[in-house]
């Protein structure tokens, strides 16, 4: 270990409780913060009841609601309810439904530059864009955080990225992280923390840095860390909050285990095509297309200016007739001052729709396209099917792309508006006067700790689960490509995320996207008592943080995955729910298996303690192949388990 | 007929195309506006379609998108363009998702004293608030009427209620119209144009008289008509259309058919309970009750003053930690001028969160309330189940009952806020600066009428109907009450509504709410090639204007319907698609048949024909009671013919 540090690693080295930070070594870590938000955190809250936690013991812990608030019938509200008792009796803040999205608003109100976070949604990174080592997870590592116990994962490597020099006009931060994903594609930061440094820095506000933080999550990066400088101070200053400030950068002579830079002058506006975060192309590349419909807010472009430039961009024109310009305000706060500011007027008097502040059409919760027509969008994600609409075409842009789209009805380079319309690119000072609200944030309240849990019809208990067999012999159910999804898993989507609490209902959606029939193939295959065996290539469960991706599978009888590559919060939740998540010793024995194929797995748990290879028997074609694992030894324990509430159970007892 | 008219009478004369002016007997008008929504817009089109309209023959005919605006996958979004495509094609003003509810909108840019108008939306009433004659319809007669073809309806009586004096504090129009639901209940209205006279007219606004004229439609009535006097220029002048003015006032000694007075002195603030409008108790009465929800907005309380006067009881305070308080802007130029005027971000300030502009939960799309929790709202409705939630606790009130009860957490009467908070009541005098909003707004566009319909997956041909048959023998699949309302025969609500534009899959919710197998036990009836009738008490088919409450069982295959009443604009659908709508002569009859009876009903043309008792044989039961219609000539011709559609083809050929 270096006595000069990068600031990931000071962060680390200050909450390191267990292991060694040599990368690829598990790691204990005290955590200070956790976020939940509750299209995750109702199993959260469940796991805590299981748990028999008496109050949290992180400094601060919040229950978000942005994601399931259209509340089309009881599930919602009865889910909020239930969110609330849940946040009185464990004392946790509430952040009432519709107060804004978790990641945002969480910046805006507790963030803090040195601590550590993780939360159970996998854009927790963005925290890192004030100086915090914040990390997406499984809701279940995060109920272990609230009762006080470590946060493990692997050591990262630490991918230094030096921003040189300013971003032409009409391309901001968004560009940033779409050359990122240009360069290095959906699986490209697995492994590591991206850590921005550089004169680059000094015109990148707190919110430009949650840009590129919150997209940190599309790279697969285990996150993405900013240093806390002046932009920092004067972010939390905006937010009344400037004693919560202190300084944390790099030491001068520090090191990265992977370098590259990016001449911020250079970056002209960029877009992602359909249906990958990773197919960056320039606008100019797509331009001319149709558009149906542009969407400007989410959690990857959350902040004030990015409404900002959008009604500047609007202002006194008309959105195009065949476009709808939906605006997704990400906190109250934000709208409340783009009120107060006049930009909401311009953008309501050029035609814009206003929704709530949550998630919405980011996890398809409302406002999905028209069959086969295009979706410029601000969001994060752009999955096949995420929007809500099958075979949608959506596109991941700039809130500048966006809104110059808006008006003239075809995908269009921001650059482009001055010829089109005279428009001057307009410069962001950021806002003098803030006002902050933090009307709908309810304290903690340790009076309230014998309260009962407010239960609704569709709050379900979760499956118990049973300590791993000594072999597994079961059909292959699936093969599937490489990157596959939480959402090709476990759909996302209105008519889905309603039934959060409920396992047994949701897994009805389970591999719903890549095989609609999956459902009935596995019940049938439940009914006799067979468990399955699902096969993936690199990067398998890439995506969101949601557990009822290894959940559902886990309930319908998934036993084991192999594959070439996990992403890191899937493979996690695997061994937390009692999958056993293999990887090919070759990864061109992957050809060898098909559907249907029946595996025979041996002496599980002796071969996965020693770390031998694992014979794979293809019972049908009398071949053998090998596959290993890469658990950590408490990773182990836990699998064997049966996952991570059954070993809790049996530490506690 | 008396030289001296009343309003109503005097647009009726100036529009009179066939019949004679007496109470009961059937009249054609002449129509001069057509409004439609997307709910039951797309079956509009879809006739438009089939009947081969070239260009619409209104005046002005628009077609709307207020009800399905969720998008939670492609049917919504769908639907836009197919009514787009559908406005640009037969010359309609097409206004953009979003863009508003269609009776503020409508009130704000087109409607036009002297003027007739129908719509296919039961709320289309509400334009009798600026002196115009207004009717909900089913979608086929406003297809008729956009063809050219008068509008046909029963004269009605005219009932006229004299307002005297002034509201006192904490009580708005919303009192007013909640009285007459005390006093009437929800079939009182039915026959009658209910026309508001009297000095009590001077304090009340145009839009004040919107709020009363709109729930007009709950207590069945065919229309409400105010005069068209100061108040209505005042409103046109800020609308930037005071030329579109006319005075219309009743003649000094005109006389109504009925007559009652309400001195608005007297009022206090109201309230109507789960789950009927006409169940109107004081909000005393029921004060102290936990809420869970206070919704304001809506077509029943759209103006700017409904969200102005909430916004000045909530400023500076903070809803009540338990109280979700949904803002539900009605049109996006009320929310443009609440957003310039300041109140937008007060209302934000205090906790609410903001709706895009829309019909939302009115109809079940939206903030449906948690199990067994009371929501309060400014709506017009609280069918069972209408909000989306079984069993839901919805009450109806006015914005002051709904913002002091946001405040509270528990039913209050807002006069107590002088007492609890020491709040004088924020008298309205009317917004000078309107800023005006028509940027969503599409005018027609000759040149486009070659256009194709842009038709989605979704969207479905209309099921084809035969003539009616010369005798009916049928089982009675269902045995209802009074004040069946079309929500219990057609569901209403998120998962239904988007599949308004196909009948075989929205069929699957015929009856639901009374009976959710009742569409297994059609489809085994069908499969025996039998139809079926239904039976009814009082009021059957209250409610709204949807179509698909006939459609939906005429696909299934309900033939006929025996009841003791029915409500008008229900009433109709049944005869456009062909569904005999008969009555018991000796209402007592209806305690003699059972569920699962066979029904037989011999010579059925004939005796509809020539007037004549229809002999009703209760198989089984050796029985045989008496039916009989009230259909004019013209309706006679259409139900033989099998419904609207085939009788206008028939007269084309």
């Amino acid at each position: 270990m270096q006595s000069q540090l990068n600031v990931s690693q000071k962060l680390i080295k200050s909450h390191l409780l267990t292991g060694n930070m040599i990368p690829g070594e598990e790691i204990g870590l005290k955590i200070d913060q956790a976020l939940m938000q509750d299209a995750t955190g109702t199993l959260v809250q469940l796991e805590l009841e299981a748990m028999g936690l008496k109050q949290a013991k992180t400094e601060i812990a919040v229950q978000y609601v942005d994601h399931n608030l259209l509340q089309t019938d009881f599930k919602n509200a009865d889910d909020h309810m239930f969110l609330k008792s849940a946040a009185e009796k464990f004392g946790l803040w509430f952040s009432r439904p519709g107060n804004g999205v978790s990641h945002p608003v969480h910046m805006e109100r507790f963030g803090k530059p040195g601590k550590t976070m993780v939360g159970s949604d996998s854009h927790t990174c963005a925290a890192g864009s004030m100086g915090m080592l914040a990390m997406g997870t499984g809701g279940i590592d995060v109920a272990m955080v609230i009762a006080g116990e470590p946060y493990y994962v692997k050591m990262p490597k630490i991918f230094g990225i030096h921003l040189k020099n300013k971003l032409p006009d009409w391309t901001s931060a968004k560009d940033v992280i779409l050359e990122m994903l240009r360069r290095y594609d959906v699986k490209g930061g697995r492994g590591y923390i991206l850590e921005y440094f550089g004169e680059g820095l000094d015109s990148l506000t707190a919110m430009d840095r949650h840009v590129i933080a919150n997209m940190g999550a599309e790279l697969g990066a285990t996150s993405t860390v900013f240093p806390s400088d002046q932009q920092t101070l004067k972010f939390l200053e905006q937010q009344g909050r400037a004693e919560d400030w202190q300084e944390l950068v790099a030491d001068p002579e520090c090191d990265y285990d992977k370098y590259d830079e990016i001449d911020l002058s250079k970056l002209e506006p960029l877009i992602a095509c359909p249906s990958s975060p990773g197919k960056v192309v320039t606008v100019k590349e797509v331009a001319g297309k149709p558009v149906y419909q542009c969407v400007i807010g989410s959690s990857a472009n959350p902040g004030y200016r990015d409404f900002w430039v959008a009604s500047k961009i609007l202002k006194g024109k008309m959105t195009h007739p065949s476009v709808s310009l939906d605006i997704n305000p990400t906190s109250r706060q934000i709208l409340e001052n783009l009120t107060t500011d006049g930009h909401l007027s311009d953008l309501v008097h050029s035609g814009a729709r206003i929704h709530q502040s949550g998630c919405m059409g980011c996890i398809g919760m409302g406002q999905a396209p028209a069959t086969g027509k295009i979706s410029l969008r601000t969001m994060p994600r752009n999955f096949p099917g995420r929007s809500g609409t099958e075979n949608d075409q959506v596109y991941l842009c700039s809130p500048e792309t966006a809104a110059a789209s808006a008006l003239t009805g075809v995908i269009t380079d921001p650059r482009d508006l001055n010829k089109l319309y005279g428009l001057k690119y307009p410069k962001y000072s950021s806002s003098q006067n803030t006002e902050i609200n933090m009307e709908m944030l309810i304290a903690p309240d340790s009076a309230k700790s014998e309260n009962d849990l407010e239960k609704g019809p569709n709050i379900k208990a979760i499956p118990i689960t049973s300590p791993l067999e000594n072999s597994i012999s079961a059909p292959v159910l699936l093969k599937m490509d490489d990157n596959i999804s939480t959402d090709e898993i476990l759909k996302a989507g209105a008519n889905v995320l309603p039934f959060r609490s409920n396992i047994p209902e949701i897994s009805k959606w389970t591999y719903y996207i890549i095989d609609p029939d999956f459902y009935e193939r596995a019940m049938e295959n439940k009914e006799k008592n067979s468990s399955f065996i699902v096969i993936a290539g690199e990067n398998y469960a890439q995506g969101s943080s949601r557990e009822h991706a290894a959940l559902a599978p886990k309930f319908l009888g998934q036993s084991c995955v192999i594959a070439k590559s996990y992403a890191r919060i899937g493979w996690q939740n695997l061994i937390n729910f009692g999958i056993v998540p293999l990887e090919f010793v070759n990864p061109t024995d992957y050809d060898l298996i098909e559907n249907g194929d029946k595996l025979t797995l041996n002496n599980l748990p002796e071969l996965i303690k020693s770390r031998k290879p694992i014979e794979v028997i293809i019972g049908n074609k009398k071949q053998t192949i090998l596959a290993k694992h890469t658990l950590s030894d408490r990773q182990i324990e836990v699998l064997l388990a049966g996952g991570q509430i059954n070993y809790f159970r049996q530490k506690q007892s």
